[in-house]
């Protein structure tokens, strides 16, 4: 019956936050209001302080108890010291889970810290009392209106996340919300002294929402528990796993941040090369895959058709794909025919990748070259390649020709490409460079930043794919 | 006499830009006079262009001959099949060097590319008149008050880059601009049909304004000179090489970009571990290398000291520090109990890394806690590591801490830090990011975005000085 208890977490009917400060608004304590406020969560909402008063016009009650109806679903930032007290209020109340945000048990190494874990794992067991965390964010599912955070997007979408550190899940949304990825459901699980990385996994796997699972893992207590929900999740939807602490360093780093014990390395391969689970290195990858998977979940071949501008970009990002063993298949006799009967042979290279130099202020000629190529049965897909790296006259009329050339034309044609673009930091680019990025999201292209991402993002991808389909036979 | 060949192209008295576009000011070939405008040369610039007439108040010559007074460099923007006759002005002008801008030659794979090169070759050869290109940016050399842009850096610093191509070189610079980097040579060279990266590699190895040498090389016509050149280099300077052209894919890409013969991967990474060459497979990496090697030339040894925020990313920069084999020490007891003297354990990671999370609201104990890691005697860096991946109001919060807490405080202590700063492309949050990186730079503290990149450049140039001490004994 696990399920049902973690619907009253993923779909609460009431929340209390336990511990808000009342006196400051900028404490980080009031961003869990915020969220829910933000997001509109259309249950009630408690707030309980021991000091009492008010927020926003609405009561702080001074305990738990003193709320006069149900409470479902407690979200905690007590201090560490008081999050016994706060289970045993829990009990009494009635609670089916309880987030507890706050750090300051065993991860700490302190005999108090490994004391309370002790006590909170009993308090769990003979309650009966769901325990998400502690030390984590806990919750975003924006299809129940729960953010712990008030900037993320407020539509779901099919990717969910399973996070043992709340940093890296806020760094994964924000590097891929502008690049079209929307989640189902995020969990940000810490300590794990009672609900774990399995726990979440399993309901993931039959949360029809759910498409494509993230995982940050730096340990797992139970083995063989993980063993099992990870094999039938492998299974049915693509995982994608980012595992802290694969070093000496960052073994004792883990063990001080969340408690860990981080597993050893050899391990962890052999069970994701075993179960066909995707690995990432970093938060980075993990945001070039998940963009990859929401927006291409069915990618094709290994067969590219690379236009973009520039000799030098052209000669890298061919051997980035190469290296990756992607496919690029010379330009057909024909087709270079097709396109040199508009265009001028010097400055611009007639293979594939097409480096169309002086299309780049030209939308009609990219167009026209583009409409050439998606025409080109011996390809599966076709991939766009820009630098960005200009100062912003020039960089206003190239980005118009891309959309007008590139964009626009791929979207009539019905067809999906995908788009590598070196960009900038500078602020006077970065607001042109970023309304073309999330253009490019809403009509489904995937957004690159660099040849070796892209290639190593669309390479797992189709591995993963091509591994996935020998399995089923 | 090579060198003072080279001289009139590094040192020009007198600058003619022939086939300069009259009528379009948008034209890219006015890069070239608004390079030299910007920059204030200060010798004379004769425009040349078979029409005549006249931009922004200066005469344009029909012919290189109409010009009264010296020639020493010319500039050639003249379609590739005008460069012949070109090069004969040039011979009865007495012009000692001239760059060819323009594409057009063997790189296409036409005949009369292929003829058009054995003509230029020839007529090198037979008036003694040194060609750079074609098919590339040439000169940019602040002190010479030569560029071919007019928004490169003004000042000069010790970079010189070597380049067959002229879109990388631009990514390159603006990729390490800001970052601090500023150079003394950087040649866009092209084709190679006379002077080759042997020549300018030879020139930058004498030249004492260069202290470190970067190189993106698609091919070699002369084996057996590069390797001669190269290893008279490696003696006296660090080498960065970007290799264009390592792969099958990559191969054919070149020979249609500069006419090169790429050569296998293999020799190619056998002769930079022979000759103690750094290797990068990137234009990021590269500007990683020239970031590090500019800013951080002794770098000492690899023990490290890491002060930052957050759990999930202290256990994922020691997993990647880890990996390159960077020391990240345990900290020891009594440093430990400095710190706790003023910090709350619950929260904060007191180990190595020292993940001070609630100090990132407090410049006071962010300042007191590096002046703690500096005075640690058992590490030679301290790096610190911070997301900016957050939304204005915290950010700004964020950047004044670690400002007056960081860079202020490595600062009065004359020490040097790195720092790694995972950045938004937001325009709202990169308006506040930029200066902040800066500064930095100007502070003289490499920055690097990613823990990756700043593991694998650390690693790259220690190991280079490793070997480079060790070669010398």
């Amino acid at each position: 019956m696990r399920d049902s208890s973690l619907e009253a977490i993923f779909r609460p009917c009431s929340i209390a936050l336990a511990g808000i400060t009342v006196a400051n608004p900028e404490h980080w304590t009031r961003n869990f209001l915020s969220g829910l406020v933000a997001f509109g969560f259309d249950g009630p909402i408690y707030l309980v302080n021991p000091r009492g008063g008010e927020i926003d016009g609405r009561k702080v009650y001074h305990r738990l108890s003193d709320i006069p109806q149900n409470v479902d679903y407690v979200i905690s930032t007590v201090p560490a010291s008081a999050s016994p007290g706060l289970m045993e209020d829990c009990a009494a109340k009635g609670v089916k889970a309880v987030h507890f945000c706050t750090s300051g048990f065993s991860e700490t190494g302190t005999l108090e810290g490994i004391r309370l874990e002790t006590r909170l794992k009993e308090l769990a067991s003979s309650t009966g009392i769901r325990i998400i965390g502690p030390n984590c964010l806990g919750i975003y599912c924006p299809s129940s209106r729960l953010s712990f955070r008030p900037d993320f997007p407020g539509e779901s979408g099919t990717v969910g996340l399973i996070m043992q550190s709340g940093g890296n899940t806020v760094n994964l949304i924000k590097r891929t919300e502008f690049r079209g990825v929307r989640f189902s459901k995020v969990i940000s699980y810490g300590n794990a002294y009672d609900l774990d990385e399995s726990d979440f996994l399993e309901y993931l796997t039959d949360d029809h929402d759910t498409c494509v699972i993230g995982l940050y893992i730096e340990g797992v207590r139970d083995g063989r528990k993980f063993h099992a929900a990870a094999e039938r999740a492998a299974k049915q939807k693509p995982l994608v796993l980012l595992k802290g602490g694969i070093t000496r360093e960052g073994t004792r780093t883990a063990a001080g941040h969340t408690g860990s014990l981080a597993g050893s390395r050899e391990a962890w391969e052999a069970l994701c090369r075993q179960m066909n689970i995707i690995t990432v290195d970093s938060v980075e990858e993990m945001a070039d895959l998940l963009v990859t998977l929401a927006l291409m979940p069915h990618p094709g071949g290994r067969r590219m058709a690379l236009l973009g501008f520039g000799g030098g970009s052209s000669v890298l990002i061919s051997d980035h794909f190469g290296k990756r063993g992607l496919l690029i298949p010379p330009l057909p006799e024909e087709i270079k025919a097709q396109i040199l009967e508009y265009t001028p042979i010097a400055g611009n290279i007639l293979t594939n990748p097409v480096d169309y130099s002086q299309a780049l202020m030209n939308a009609e000629y990219l167009a026209r070259t583009l409409r050439i190529l998606f025409r080109w049965q011996e390809v599966d897909h076709v991939i766009g390649f820009v630098s960005l790296l200009f100062n912003r006259p020039l960089l206003v009329q190239r980005l118009r020709s891309l959309n007008d050339g590139m964009l626009e034309t791929a979207r009539e044609l019905q067809e999906q490409m995908a788009i590598v673009a070196e960009t900038s930091i500078a602020p006077e680019e970065a607001e042109l460079i970023l309304p073309f990025i999330q253009k490019c999201a809403g009509y489904g292209f995937p957004v690159y930043f660099s040849f070796a991402s892209a290639a190593g993002a669309l390479d797992k991808v189709l591995a993963y794919n091509e591994r996935q389909s020998a399995l089923k036979h």
